[in-house]
């Protein structure tokens, strides 16, 4: 880790956002913190004769006895806090000014400001959590839905830690066999009697596991939705019925520039990213237009999903025209998007005005913005576009959302299948390679799960954190 | 108070500000909280039977079971709370999508969202804290300076509630003096043994609090302070330098107009919010710099001070043109300005680049923003002219910086020179009215504090506090 990583130091932090609030609490830790918030405090010996998990009300004085707050002081006693060391939290008014007064008192006394993420680093480092779990805060407080949360939430609570314990103690059991077969060489005529059942077991255990990932990384990360079409077959219309069906999370509308409007909504928990594209089709010298022409095929290349929206009354040759049109742009800027074999899943066709037009052509979901006909039908299609065909998942499943569990989960489960092929030879089975595999599914997860830890790793992975966290 | 305001309601609210962040804090309130939130915690039990001050780790749980988020819970039992009342906080995750769960969690089971203000107002009515002491709660939030929460940090520890109630005592005393004369006619020959002395010291001590307003707004409100002149004059190297010297608060750089800069700096704790014009003076017909030219017009009447910078290098003449200019739109402005009699007094004049230039003229202030030298006379002039040529006031004085209690504290004393007056009759004195006098100076003080209350005036004050507070 980070030599500025120090575990002994007093560290402190502004654990709320800063801003005008009712209160602000900042978060102290570190071996003897509790003695030294004492000195500023105005009932010194309470808080220093404290339990931990008591609340204790009084004054922050300055250094020449001025308040500086009335606070209430928090005391936590080793082992029993977050980082697993002697720790505070103080709650005072949350004005900025009050905070302030406060950071730089603590530094007066001894206290430096914490790096990001540097209380779960502590938490980890002196065995609170694992790193699953250490990801998981981060990921429960950046969830964009409630959805995303309750997974992230159930990774928090060891659903993910769970498998990969289990699998663990399978594998090291193995390993044992094996070391046993090297030790005692003399046996080398019997086949070493692995348990090819349940490594296979376990592989498939890693296996569901890696598949869940992308599952965790859209309710993480969202959905790019984008509405294409031409300029009165009503995107905006059904961009807005979006927004009034759904919970919409947040909506930013940049004033900057007319190019396109953008709000999050969730879709069961999914968030989707929608935007409405201006629907720049005609030729144009104006560079402004070319411009605008330019940035709308960007966003659609670079979309997970585009709404091509027809005009129905326009009947199914307008239709054809504008997926014709759409599916050039989706295979332009197939480079651009995630998956350039999807090119064809990213499209959805949507048939406005249903209600006033023809019946919609082969493929093409009839909606009507207007009275809201369809629209479920819609919805139904993102969401399975969005799962690839599967389930959502159930709340508290164990699911990753993180791409470095998943490349450590791939090289445990390649190290596995290495182990099995090598038991398929049976009696000619190079045990000394075996046990490798063995060792090397175990640094895998070992590393997964910070048992083996790399500082790169730890110090890219923490830095992502906020500061007071 | 408000027809919503009842105090039996179970309310609850996010107690820090919305944002990501490493935890939030939500705060209830109310009969039978602490019974209602066991009913989401993963041990109720421990929740049910604790005393207050005292903090529980745990889970909260929605109706199926499912893990919301893991907390810490801290209980405050009657009457040791911010509100009086049983309370809680529950300390979560600082991520938007848990703070939004627990709250519909917390509505479910009976929580309603508080209005602003609400837990103050309930500390208010429960007897915690009076009038003075709830109006220090908001004006730390707000506190834009460290001298500003200094101030606002000593009412709430009580420095005006203890003036008034020992202005109130003795008034009180008085009255009880007037009541034993009425009751008691026969003694209406003698003169009523009224205390004058005591009265004219409770005057005394309630005017001198009303001086402190001024300083109070000073403090809380900060000083407008803008630069005019010339465009090559250096007003901006000016403004410049003050944002290095001066602790920076909030620099806010319009993008949209260029018609002037702004930024928030710290004088001593005293908040200047300093406008750098763009300095058009010339004539023009073009429509955008006339407008530009009115704008600058109006902020300049608009200022509390406005700090004129003279090229010295041009020689006295400029300087005397520009001074006359400026007092123009000074006194043209006025009416805008808070107080018409100053006008003079809001002009401060700067000779700038006095490095390279012959000796300043009578009454300007030689500076050179590039060297620095002249820069501290210009802040002690801008500090004497803040503070009326006055000292700052102890971090730790009894300062009132509320309108509303100015103008109780004036009828109070309005009150009290008709009592003097009155007594002033000796003999003749209508000791009837004098009593009415004293009890009109009580309800005055009574209203300040709170004792005496007045529905309007009360869902005006906690209306300007933020929710959770």
């Amino acid at each position: 880790m980070d030599s500025e990583y120090h575990l002994d130091d007093l560290i402190q932090a502004l654990a709320t956002p800063r801003g005008r609030s009712a209160i602000a609490v900042m978060r102290v830790s570190g071996p003897g913190c509790i003695e030294a918030i004492a000195r500023v405090f105005s009932r010194p010996d309470v808080l220093k004769k404290s339990e931990g998990y008591r609340v204790h009300h009084g004054w922050i004085l300055d250094e020449n006895g001025g308040r500086v707050d009335e606070v209430l002081v928090t005391v936590f006693r080793v082992p029993s806090s977050y980082t697993g060391q002697e720790s505070a939290e103080i709650s005072c008014h949350g004005g900025p000014a009050v905070v302030d007064r406060l950071m730089e008192l603590l530094r007066t006394i001894g206290f430096r400001d914490a790096a990001p993420g540097e209380f779960t680093f502590r938490a980890f480092s002196l065995g609170k959590m694992d790193l699953t779990r250490a990801e998981a805060v981060r990921e429960i407080i950046d969830a964009r839905t409630d959805r995303a949360r309750a997974l992230a939430v159930s990774r928090l609570a060891g659903s993910v830690k769970s498998v990969i314990d289990e699998v663990k103690d399978a594998v090291k059991h193995q390993a044992a066999v094996a070391s046993l077969a090297l030790d005692y060489p003399e046996d080398e005529a019997e086949p070493v009697p692995f348990d090819s059942e349940l490594i296979r077991v376990s592989r498939d255990s890693l296996m569901n596991l890696i598949q869940t990932w992308r599952t965790g990384r859209l309710y993480r990360d969202g959905l790019k939705v984008t509405f294409a079409g031409p300029a009165n077959a009503g995107k905006s219309s059904l961009f807005n019925l979006f927004l009034r069906e759904e919970r919409s999370i947040v909506t930013e509308r940049p004033g900057t520039t007319r190019d396109w409007v953008e709000a999050w909504v969730s879709l069961d928990g999914i968030p989707l990213q929608l935007i409405d594209t201006a629907g720049l089709r005609r030729e144009t010298d104006d560079p402004i237009e070319v411009e605008g022409i330019r940035r709308t095929r960007e966003l659609l290349a670079g979309s997970d999903l585009v709404v091509a929206v027809a005009d129905g009354t326009e009947g199914p040759a307008a239709a054809v025209a504008l997926e014709r049109e759409e599916m050039t742009v989706l295979s332009e800027g197939a480079g651009i998007a995630e998956d350039p074999s999807q090119t064809g899943d990213r499209l959805i066709r949507v048939w406005n005005k249903s209600d006033i037009s023809p019946e919609a052509p082969e493929g093409w979901i009839p909606v009507s913005a207007l009275t809201g006909t369809g629209f479920s039908e819609l919805e139904e299609e993102i969401r399975s576009r969005a799962l690839g065909g599967g389930a959502a998942p159930e709340a508290d499943a164990p699911v990753i959302d993180s791409a470095r569990q998943k490349d450590l989960l791939e090289r445990a489960v390649s190290a596995l299948d290495r182990f099995s092929d090598g038991v398929g030879l049976g009696e000619n089975a190079p045990v000394d390679l075996l046990a490798e595999d063995l060792h090397e599914a175990l640094d895998a997860l070992g590393e997964l799960t910070g048992t083996v830890t790399r500082t790169d790793v730890l110090n890219t992975l923490f830095s992502e954190f906020c500061v007071g966290k």
